[in-house]
């Protein structure tokens, strides 16, 4: 277990600095992903933003940004939970880097507020939870798939999503949380 | 100037100790913002998600997310420079705070990564830039606004959009770029 833990990690760290493609819309049928069988739904970069977060941490230091299609937002929205059948949450994480024109730009504006950006640098993978309370009834009704450029991660990787998001089970599987309104 | 710019990172800062307002659906058209004269876009958090950033130094400390209507949208995916009339982007900012439910998860799945999660923990503010080269003319095509919980910023405030915009005039004043394809 742990080393597959550890795979988990230094997948997430290589992924960063994989070439980087273009993803033309409409390839998003490709390669189902293990276990789950589930492909990179279409359209899915068109979906509504439910939050953002950034995650730090030794050699991670990452941007995320969950979108979620019109079952999943309306759910969030109207708290309805558990998550209807249809609902799909995407999460897409990129590598962050310091930005040089933004600093500039705030160290002009804010002088002495040592103020630092960080923008998206690389993508590094992007996660799909899919409910279906039948297909997937027994993994609590969600099934997972993880795609770095376009390819699915392989079994062991899949086999971590469900275990891995049990402390959230009263919240119906799924981490993150609708961001405050403005 | 200075006190203009002070009081920016002290608004920015207080706003983020704002009392939360839930915005219902349809309270969209409010109080116009000076100078340009904008009222809040109906639907903007409904737009597509442009990127992410997150800002760090001193006391500030915030989770970003540019969104943007259609014409922005297509404007970003085809490099159609200047924007076209009709095209706004939306700038969200929330303050952020480390998330010890997702901590708890990350060390579990991860151990020894030290892995740390932030998450938005209350809306700052949300800006708006306006693409309208008859009305905004002398302001390089765009219009600015910044709300806070629903009420404009004062005059002051919004006479420091387009100063600070200046460095990006070769980029159609915009700083935000599309984040890279997963």
């Amino acid at each position: 277990m742990r080393r597959i833990i550890f795979a988990l990690v230094a997948v997430a760290v290589l992924a960063g600095t994989a070439e980087y493609i273009v993803r033309a819309s409409g390839q998003a049928d490709g390669e189902a992903a293990p276990i789950y069988g589930i492909k990179i739904p279409e359209g899915y970069r068109d979906w509504r933003l439910i939050s953002v977060n950034h995650l730090a941490g030794g050699s991670v230091k990452q941007l995320r940004a969950q979108l979620g299609n019109d079952i999943a937002i309306k759910a969030f929205r109207d708290g309805t939970r558990p998550f209807p059948d249809g609902a799909i949450i995407a999460a897409l994480h990129w590598n962050e880097a310091s930005s040089d024109e933004n600093n500039k730009v705030l160290a002009t504006g804010f002088p002495g507020a040592g103020l630092d950006s960080f923008v998206p640098s690389s993508a590094v993978n992007v996660q799909f939870m899919v409910k279906d309370s039948e297909k997937y009834t027994s993994t609590g009704g969600w099934g997972y798939a993880d795609f770095t450029n376009g390819k699915p991660g392989n079994e062991a990787l899949h086999n971590t999503c469900y275990p891995c998001h049990q402390p959230a089970k009263e919240r119906d599987y799924v981490f993150t949380r609708y961001a405050p309104a403005h």
